[in-house]
């Protein structure tokens, strides 16, 4: 199949090791990518260029450099920085994002900036409530799956979380090729009655959920076995089960064990999650991210973007508002 | 130091594998309790006596069978099975204890009804807003600390949380003998603007608590490092993040991995847990239970009892009523 032509950008500046560490990476990228994919690489032109020099390597020609004077630091306050910092490489890549003359927008910088970014340049789908940021979850049978929200939304209504099934369950048919993703509910019980407020009334409308396979109630001991292929949570729980799942690869490294299946909960290597709800092809990953981290985020933007989950979830919706 | 007469209570009838199990297990506890520890098993005399001859052992002299013709089954409705079932061995069992008959009461049957049956019994200690469920959390340093609530409350107001802190660190002191408890909030990040409603209200709270150790939050990677004694959370958090963790034990198992951090996971043998607030010494146990962790019960069952912790709990929350 000839793959179409793309362009993923990349947030030179952000993380914690940048510019130095997204240069690695994106050369360890453009090395991976396919044939017709171009990595654009957005941040301080000098600084991007002299990290360059340190690798000893020409810049490669699927590699482009666009400037941003700017850039927004780890602990800035979201909306003022991208306010005050219209020049900063993460108000730049949104620019881009929203004009089409990227295909997809990856940053392991400010999340909080990325979220708001996203709002507030590519915007919301119509039809979504509330965008949110998805991980993967690494099953002990060897199968991947996904868990959202982790983080983006603390306090989430039952709609919300039904929202988060639908979401999470087309990027299961079009990304990781699931022709029907099961959809499981993280609860304190596997009984329909169990569960907070909001649980009890998101497991309500999951059970009527037309455009969902809805298997029930998940407990903290089944996030890793092969019960559901999308977890539902708010970001709250997510957040606190994804950093305790990476915590483990920590433990098992410093008792020195090694197992393939803790590998994947590696954060430094996997730990790149796509935005969804929004407009665009975004992806965030952790601050401490390395420089094979930065290349899988350059690559699961390009996979995203192949796999045209942004469209395929703007159709969904929009049939649906219209059906109603 | 001489041990005091203690009598600790267990439900003959509670768990997947009662009595069987449970009588085992009381077998397996005669042989390590204080000299002056009495184990009183309630249920239907006829099947305990069955179970004890099915083991070929006499019935050692410092256990007592105590007849309860009914039980209440796992699935049952806690409040009608209560009410229907006096002659229950739960009901007869808080019968006991609230005369003051018993020391201690343990159950690895019907987790609901011991929660019911402590309200409607021995009571809440006067100032407490809500009982509480706390599990022991393993550290990778060796330290054990402790996370409330784990499964009673599902949906918690920050005054209900602030409460939480308080309870474990007495526990704290009391029964793991440290002197000054660090108390640490489970949440989405360090920052203390981070959290839901309810935990940046808690936040709050427990920065100004002038009877706790406030260390801060506590994100989910944070959980098994030694940062804090107590950690605490609304019980459906603390319900995942507990059976995760037991999920580790199997998975660790599964990959044919040992390692005695993880045993501490092996919720047949560690999941006893002291219900706390209540005006009596409580524990419940998981229903599948072994002997081991029938032993385990019972021993900390005792342990409970020598620290006096409820008198403990009892006195700090009047002292601190007469003080408001």
């Amino acid at each position: 199949m000839q793959k179409l032509d793309m362009r993923v950008a990349v947030d030179a500046m952000g993380g914690d090791f940048a510019p130095d560490v997204v240069i690695k990476g994106s050369l360890l990228a453009s090395e991976e990518v396919n044939k017709n994919t171009k990595i654009v690489l957005i941040g301080q032109e000098e600084a991007v260029r002299t990290a360059f020099s340190q690798q000893n390597q020409p810049i490669p020609s699927n590699i482009e450099i666009i400037d941003a004077p700017d850039f927004i630091e780890m602990g800035e306050n979201p909306i003022k920085a991208l306010q005050k910092k219209p020049k900063s490489s993460i108000s730049v890549g949104y620019n881009l994002l929203k004009n089409k003359q990227v295909d997809a927008f990856c940053s392991a910088g400010n999340t909080g900036a990325m979220m708001v970014g996203a709002m507030f340049s590519v915007q919301l789908i119509p039809g979504i409530i509330r965008p949110v940021i998805m991980a993967y979850v690494p099953k002990v049978s060897g199968e991947k799956g996904i868990i959202l929200d982790v983080g983006a939304n603390t306090d989430c209504k039952p709609d919300i979380l039904a929202q988060f099934a639908q979401l999470g369950s087309l990027f299961c048919q079009h990304v990781l090729k699931i022709p029907v993703p099961r959809v499981g509910l993280i609860n304190l019980g596997e009984e329909e009655e169990k569960g907070n407020l909001a649980v009890k009334e998101a497991h309500k409308l999951l059970t009527n959920h037309k455009h969902i396979e809805f298997v029930g109630n998940i407990e903290g001991r089944g996030i890793f076995l092969d019960k559901a292929d999308v977890l539902v949570c708010d970001g709250f729980v997510g957040n606190v089960v994804v950093k305790m799942a990476e915590s483990m690869f920590d433990i098992i490294k410093k008792l020195g064990i090694s197992n393939e299946f803790f590998d994947d909960f590696n954060s430094d290597v996997v730990g790149a999650s796509p935005i969804l709800g929004v407009n665009g092809n975004v992806i965030v990953a952790h601050g401490a991210s390395n420089d094979l981290a930065i290349k899988n985020m350059i690559l699961l933007g390009q996979q995203i973007t192949e796999s045209n989950i942004t469209e395929e979830i703007r159709e969904s919706f929009i049939v649906e508002s219209s059906v109603k």
